[in-house]
């Protein structure tokens, strides 16, 4: 997780420093953590539309008809859910019947969600067919043979399993699909069973699904690629598909040396696979959307050198954001107000009672105080959502900052 | 994770094959399954309290007063906690201000409570001064300094860092004093200057604490050893304490080369570098407790081949107990009942949307049907403790299990 503190490369719209004052979605980021206390996630409503506007263009470049489903496992934030809701710009993936009635809470209809789920239960299955008008993949053969004794006739799609996949920085635990075989949907070897299925019980195959990867960036398109050139031989077995849906994974860049996903070239490769035909073409983007919208705000409480080890022990722990710890993935550190000095190599601390809770391990810092505020970067995505109670350390506040918010009297 | 079926290494009092059923706590798992539905998390009040027996007979063969803290992180089902309550064998160990409150709520009184914590911020510091009874250990000279200007004159203990330390089969991610500094407690090069500022703030010492490990057993008493002369670098600075507190972390055996820990060997290492002298030797067991008391019920909903491997999909996720995933700490699998047939190699899937979410990599079962009830075995401890709602799968019940409930008429 080495990273320099000095360069600018996590600058954009909406986020930057202002003097020495970090900048996020127009406000001083500090003033509401001293109104409201940390934890504190923000998330910018006007980079969650654009993250939004930039992929619905992308896909207008594609010959055929597309629509998005945010993935709301990334993040069910009620407020990020209305922002999308009036948005207008997208469905909502869903891989669990408590999603999906979360969702329809929400206000989405059943013709705006997409049932994506594995190892679906019985008693799941009986939740979904309440819903006809919700799409629903099917993961396996079991599933389909569930799905079909009781509701024969319906309409489906069918999870296909191409065989390879792509992950950031091949992210061995994030592989969804790669040379192992893994529990996810059907496999070519397995489709003629899954289509006589379908036969034997009247389903209707209205689409299929695959998912590849997860946080993939431009250099591993020829990998994209690849998986797009191994589901040709699924969709040669279908007529009359409605959509193919080519998942999530879309990521962005967490690091300095990462560069952002080149959409275009990422559009060009799914219509030179996928565009002309009759079919829709669906996808699931989580973090693509919220990912780089969101900042988690914690205290430093504790500044203190152990053993040449300079630590800053922050108020919140591994159990509000799992990806640095769990996953391998950094959340980029900045401190929401400048202090000169010379940068220092710093440990940042949570304040979870296990050895592993370490946000950043070595990285460079300008000098910190105990009460300074840290922001951690692109945590719009699989922090609050999987965040947990570990500890009784699980509380902590969440805020959607619109225009409205950003220039009001509160701030 | 391999292991073999076959053996009956697991069995103990109160869970064993009855037949081709499992018995837990008396009862048939399965039967109450039935009723509650499952994921479900069962407890054996029994084990529990045979867990604490064991270990205060083993403390009482030591020359020194002892007091046992149970470790509440390892599991807060506020089951219990009352059950634990009314053993009166033990007091509390916890590790944030809110788990204090909890422990106060379910009725232990504040000298049941010690607290040790890490990243301490200002708003923990008030609310731990508001119990003065409550037995504080300072993680930091940063902690002493401020809970000092606050409250001085107040006895605390002091967190010490040994610098060396002992896990679970070497598990890097549970080392919580190794070789690398942690950020954990206070070094001895650390020492002189934290005295110092007791003396400033005139806040007395009244113990030390510390913490070595997690899941050690009799193969890893050497390395405890080593940790125990290097405390003795650290006793020799006081005089008058009150308490020497030696954390927890006794482990249990996981798979069937674990053999237990050798209580007795355990209790004369104790003995020899920390007895009979005028403090009482204090201990913070969780896992010890809890963790071979639980099982968690999972039902098998998909039987499934893909590509060689015999996928399981259960109606549970890794979001319900990380210890497979995250920690590489196996959860022994045994379906509730056997049926006959060859073993089979099998994969255990949960039913979240992470290809990470394997329970199990190719072990063997006997046959497995869906619909098929699995008990995992060792799951009381830091399972739903540390759960979380990703993917909205964050459904579970719990049931403590007693002298009464097991023969009670419901079952």
């Amino acid at each position: 997780m080495e990273t320099s503190y000095c360069s600018d490369w996590w600058h954009r719209d909406g986020l930057s420093l202002n003097g020495d004052r970090l900048s996020f979605a127009g406000i001083n980021p500090a003033r509401l953590a001293a109104e409201l206390e940390t934890p504190l996630f923000l998330y910018d409503a006007n980079r969650i539309e654009a993250n939004l506007r930039r992929l619905t263009a992308a896909l207008k470049t594609i010959s055929a008809p597309s629509r998005i489903f945010y993935a709301m496992k990334a993040n069910r934030y009620p407020g990020i859910m209305t922002h999308l809701k009036n948005l207008r710009l997208c469905g909502i993936d869903v891989c669990s019947p408590p999603e999906m009635l979360y969702a329809l809470n929400a206000g989405f209809t059943e013709n705006d969600i997409s049932y994506t789920g594995t190892s679906v239960s019985d008693s799941d299955i009986d939740i979904l067919l309440k819903y006809p008008d919700v799409t629903v993949n099917c993961d396996s053969l079991s599933m389909i043979r569930r799905l079909g004794r009781k509701s024969p006739g319906r309409g489906i799609g069918l999870r296909i399993n191409p065989g390879s996949g792509l992950g950031y920085r091949q992210n061995q635990l994030l592989q969804y699909a790669g040379s192992k075989p893994t529990k996810f949907g059907i496999y070519l070897s397995q489709l003629a069973e899954a289509t006589a299925l379908c036969a034997q019980y009247g389903l209707k195959i209205n689409g299929i699904h695959f998912h590849c990867g997860c946080g993939y960036l431009t250099p591993q398109l020829p990998l994209l690629e690849k998986v797009l050139e191994k589901v040709q031989g699924f969709l040669d077995k279908f007529k009359e598909l409605r959509y193919v849906n080519i998942g999530g994974g879309l990521g962005i860049p967490l690091v300095q040396d990462d560069a952002p996903l080149d959409l275009t070239a990422w559009a060009r490769l799914i219509n030179n696979h996928l565009g002309g035909r009759e079919f829709e073409i669906r996808m699931e983007p989580g973090d693509y959307i919220v990912k780089d919208a969101g900042i988690l705000l914690l205290e430093v409480n504790t500044v203190e050198e152990k053993e040449g080890i300079l630590f800053l022990g922050v108020n919140g722990g591994f159990n509000l954001h799992p990806e640095p710890v769990f996953y391998n993935l950094p959340l980029h550190i900045v401190p929401c107000r400048l202090r000169s000095g010379p940068l220092l190599k710093v440990t940042i601390a949570g304040n979870i009672n296990e050895a592993l809770d370490i946000f950043a391990d070595g990285i460079s810092l300008p000098p910190v105080h105990e009460g300074d505020l840290l922001a951690f970067l692109n945590a719009g995505g699989y922090g609050s959502a999987m965040s947990s109670n570990h500890c009784c350390r699980g509380q902590f506040q969440e805020r959607l900052l619109t225009s409205t918010t950003n220039t009001g009297s509160i701030l």
